[in-house]
């Protein structure tokens, strides 16, 4: 027989999750209420109000879907595209490569817009991408890479997406509430995020929004969602407006109780407040960083606060330094992932995480371990 | 702005979620530690030897999908079917109709067995559509219906499903940890479950287990499986054996914290005495519930013990009976679904919600309900 597990209290400065405030661990660990319980249904339009404030939006159908961030892409592309259609896909790390797969897994023609892992994605290689492929449907792109700590311009390539009459889809997972993301004023159409980056909240759940051209598209298909998990049609039955929500599924009610919680935080915050703090966190970061001796491997003005990609000196052991800073510090920083492997690694400044305590945390444990 | 939101502690005697205990709440609310530190291994190990002790199996492939229990019903058809397949698909429910858009939204062919809801599946309808269709790949069937409280007798299913050669798909999100299930003995091939229901932790969950045929029909796939965030073969890197695990998605940590304390919790009952305790508590309840005056709709062999179906008297208003007891006893009881609204109310006894307080409690509710 086992026993109970009682994990260790770790500094998490990964990509994600990132440190869940005591806050948002009370919220849920609430009583467990049923998840059409007429109180539950208040609180879920209270969630949908304060994702629309993240997300600044006034998308109607700006929902936290039952599942993580990855589910949250799935659920974009399952719902606009259909078998045959085209979409144009920039990749600069791993999570473009998986929009790839999703086009691909729908019957979908995926148009590669490659830039090198590091850089942000080239507008000038999209436009082209556009000019070559008017008929595509779909422009999308990831907003932060969480794999490589950088930027894409997300303004100007949903202008570009509809001015070619397209519709964007914007992977926001490790943007949302650490830097600026407009929905509204960009023109974004489907724009989805997680709940275990900026937003410290309980891993599991994935927050996304719906334009209404989106929406229409939706609404107008030839043929069904593939997924009946991730339909919207379905879904809007039960996040939808009114006091009578059809069942669809039984919702994750703690892991919504903990996103309101940290959406409530997030509010008192502000959101120019919390993008400030992520800014302002991440030049302490960089400084003490290069006072180590440590590079930044993405050029400044692209590079992410809140997910900060740096360079393994010649001669270090990327395994067990991260071990080092596990096992002596209870400190998580993130390796490298695909191509980047063994060559970086991902100290994350995200939401809860992001504060000065961590940092000089950080900086000690780091500059004891490369000294071994 | 808005404010914290505490919900009220109710009792959930409904169809799930049930009643969730201050053991696995508490267990909710530790620490979140990432999803690839090798203590959170450690744990996906224990959980996965727990699912395997509750699902009565050896099998491998046994884990907890980061998703509620209809994700796992869609894991189990994309990871077996191909475009093209013949799928059997017994229907004496709610679930058993949404099995069927599973099968075709993976572009499969369902073949029907009706049966009307309130009764089990009758096994001589399926030994025809075998007869009848014997290049059915997949006879699929819910175990407990959760819509109608009726227990099928899944282990002559699976038996026939094996005879003709054919892989059987078992939904138990109701019956797991509240009637036997045998996943070995009985050679089903795909089973899954819900957390919210007999095992009575936070919903979200689908735990699912694949024998070694479903497995080598998903390795031996031609075509990729249609959803990325489901495709078993992926997911098999993340919770497969050895301490290197491949990321996939970032689990849903605390979700899993709670998972195992409440199957630590089974474990210290033992499923022989957890299915007496509902057998039991059964009983009790519907003998309480005939002094009242009220039925069972389920004739009593194939009644569910953790899920009571009754006929709402006539005369009875089915709205206001189940707000009373909501606003009045904070007692949550089920609405009838799909064509069943309004005839009948569903009284779950699953898990922690099995017991005589609850029952008590409930009947006391009724009786004072009833007579207004």
């Amino acid at each position: 027989m086992s026993s109970p597990f009682y994990p260790p209290l770790r500094t998490l400065m990964g990509p994600g999750p990132s440190d869940v405030s005591s806050r948002v661990l009370a919220a849920a660990a609430r009583p467990t209420i049923g998840h059409l319980d007429p109180l539950f249904v208040c609180l879920m339009d209270d969630v949908k109000r304060l994702l629309q404030f993240a997300f600044q939006t006034t998308n109607e159908l700006t929902i936290p879907l039952s599942a993580p961030g990855s589910a949250g892409m799935e659920a974009a592309f399952v719902n606009l595209l259909e078998p045959g259609d085209k979409a144009i896909v920039c990749q600069n790390g791993v999570f473009g490569g998986r929009m790839k797969e999703n086009v691909e897994r729908c019957g979908g023609t995926a148009v590669m817009v490659q830039d090198r892992w590091g850089d942000p994605v080239d507008p000038e290689k999209v436009a082209k991408a556009i000019q070559t492929h008017p008929d595509a449907k779909i422009l999308a792109f990831v907003h932060a890479e969480t794999s490589t700590g950088v930027r894409s311009d997300a303004e100007t390539l949903c202008g570009m997406a509809k001015s070619a009459g397209m519709l964007s889809i914007v992977d926001a997972v490790t943007s949302l509430a650490g830097i600026d993301l407009q929905v509204d004023a960009w023109g974004a159409d489907v724009v989805y995020s997680g709940t275990q980056k900026c937003l410290s909240s309980l891993p599991g759940i994935a927050p996304i929004t719906f334009s209404s051209n989106a929406v229409e598209m939706i609404a107008t298909r030839k043929r069904k969602v593939q997924s009946w998990f991730l339909d919207m049609n379905l879904i809007m039955g039960y996040w939808g407006e009114g006091a009578m929500r059809a069942y669809h599924h039984t919702a994750p009610v703690n892991a919504i109780y903990a996103l309101h919680e940290a959406l409530l935080m997030l509010e008192e915050e502000g959101l120019k407040a919390s993008f400030a703090r992520h800014k302002a966190n991440h030049l302490v970061l960089t400084e003490g960083l290069s006072e180590l001796g440590l590079k930044l491997a993405v050029s400044e003005p692209w590079r992410l606060p809140q997910l900060n990609a740096v360079q393994i000196p010649d001669g270090q052991d990327d395994a067990a330094i991260r071990n080092a800073l596990l096992k002596e510090f209870d400190l998580e920083v993130g390796a490298g992932l695909g191509e980047l492997a063994g060559k970086q690694w991902r100290i994350g400044l995200m939401g809860s995480s992001c504060n000065t305590t961590n940092i000089n945390r950080c900086l000690t444990a780091l500059e004891a371990v490369l000294r071994q």
